[in-house]
């Protein structure tokens, strides 16, 4: 048996607890070991949920259990996560995020702390959502220099463009339809300004290059100044305006953006809509290809995350 | 150092040898140790190819040679490619296929022996080219349920289907048109009468609903009747035809076919253009993700290839 523990119990780490509760048989036959959610730390409290029993404040508890093998991380942001995912790898547990701030800013200092330990500390939930992006880009394509990389990386963007076009809306109204709708936050800065896409394209940049992109030195620009009259002149020219993430190396120099862009018809990201995300990626030997799916949502980065903990159980001895 | 063995110097064998030949250090840097390719095993004769020197005819020289850790099998058919599949197997060689027709007609028969002697045999190559599908539905999306595949797994018949609509022809000038430029045999009866898309939708289904789904008994239409008045009547009413394969299980029933099939402007199948593939999987928990890229090619399937001889590098011992 695999014990873990759930770190932050909010939309990505109870989709994570539902996954592992709901498909006991379906993991067991992956992993020929059961998983279970030994704890769940959160600062709040859950008094009605059917895991109360196992969710605490007190993180030494859990630290202390050497019984627990995996960490998940889904607290996000720079702070406590930062501290707690340390504190995870330097104890010898493995860690899985889905938490994109953590890795683009402090990447670098985590995977090598994970090296040093002999654990893991994997992120495939960072970008794409669902999608299996960072899995093919380190195992399945490494056959592949990778050239560049282009991508719709933030759903609630590509949403608000969406829904602006089809319904004749303004910015506003279509950024107040996506917060009512659950797709963009009540603070909706990193969203809109293109900030979580370029955190996302520096950890894919990281990847593809070998070598760590500073996601703050990359140039961004959102979609808040995109006008319905800028979307439908696009549409007169056979093109949707798309925010686009974009990154090559030239040399020893990386040329890389967030940019509104205007996307032909013909282009594989032309079709990508509502709240999916996909990312292109042009490679020596396999030429161009391109993933696609939910790019949010609780159950599909659920799963990439439930994916990253059954690759680790299936490596360890039960 | 891991030395291999290629067998059948094809367009697939020599895209092998191409790459590991032509990215030494790439491939050093992912596996932590050389791969060289120490014999090419094919019954033609290649006097003036740079790799002419390890050329042999003699299967037994190689077999008997327990240097060699890693069998590519790129000879195609279920002949002496079976035999020789299964001789590597039982020698406790891993083995790394292209070879859909033997995946589809022995493979639980060729897992069977790859487990039972502790060693793998790896097939992404066998579906969507250089797509990584098999390992993303093997490994990435385990946290789910696939509930359906959808997809166009025939490079050349989508080809044909682009080329008699946009230029106007028949679907006998777009025949030869595929021919001339090398995305069609001689013999184009496997292509488009949809007997190699059936076994890529044999090979997928088997993986996704874990058990053995037999290609023979699925209902397999070709894109043969098809004619340019019927791709324009689809264009009017906004749809393409594509030549679709699809399966999903129904309790314990599968529910298959390839056929073509008209597909609407919104689908994510409609920009699938060229010799390219693409593979949508509905998952319980994901939902929708799709797969895009080159299905064919020299390089795009070696690169398959030459990823799982990677996986297998990875975790042995130099």
């Amino acid at each position: 048996m695999m014990n873990l523990a759930i770190f932050g119990f909010g939309t990505v780490g109870s989709g994570v607890w539902e996954i592992i509760t709901n498909n006991p048989e379906h993991l067991k036959n992956k992993t020929a070991q059961s998983l279970n959610v030994k704890y769940i730390l959160d600062i709040r409290e859950f008094p009605d949920h059917p895991a109360a029993s196992i969710i605490t404040k007190k993180a030494d508890d859990i630290f202390n259990d050497t019984d627990v093998n995996i960490i998940v991380e889904t607290i996000g942001g720079t702070g406590i996560a930062y501290e707690l995912s340390k504190r995870a790898l330097l104890s010898k547990r493995h860690v899985v995020t889905s938490n994109k701030e953590l890795v683009a800013a402090h990447g670098p200092e985590l995977f090598d702390i994970a090296n040093r330990n002999k654990v893991c500390y994997l992120y495939e939930a960072c970008v794409g959502g669902g999608i299996p992006i960072i899995k093919s880009m380190k195992e399945s394509l490494e056959a592949n220099k990778i050239e560049s990389i282009e991508g719709i990386l933030n759903g609630t963007t590509n949403y608000i463009l969406g829904q602006m076009f089809s319904n004749k809306i303004s910015f506003a109204d279509a950024l107040k339809a996506a917060q009512k709708n659950g797709y963009a936050e009540a603070n909706p800065a990193a969203d809109i300004e293109g900030y979580d896409s370029v955190r996302k394209l520096a950890i894919l940049s990281s990847l593809a290059f070998n070598k760590f992109i500073d996601y703050r030195k990359i140039p961004t620009e959102g979609i808040q100044n995109i006008t319905l009259d800028n979307l439908e002149k696009a549409f007169e020219s056979g093109a949707k305006i798309k925010l686009i993430a974009t990154s090559k190396m030239q040399g020893d120099k990386l040329i890389a953006s967030v940019r509104p862009t205007l996307i032909n018809e013909s282009h594989p990201l032309y079709n990508v809509e509502d709240v999916n995300n996909a990312i292109v990626l042009n490679c020596n030997n396999v030429g161009q290809v391109m993933f696609y799916g939910p790019g949010a949502g609780k159950l599909p980065t659920a799963s990439a995350v439930v994916g990253d903990i059954v690759d680790i159980a299936k490596t360890m001895i039960a």
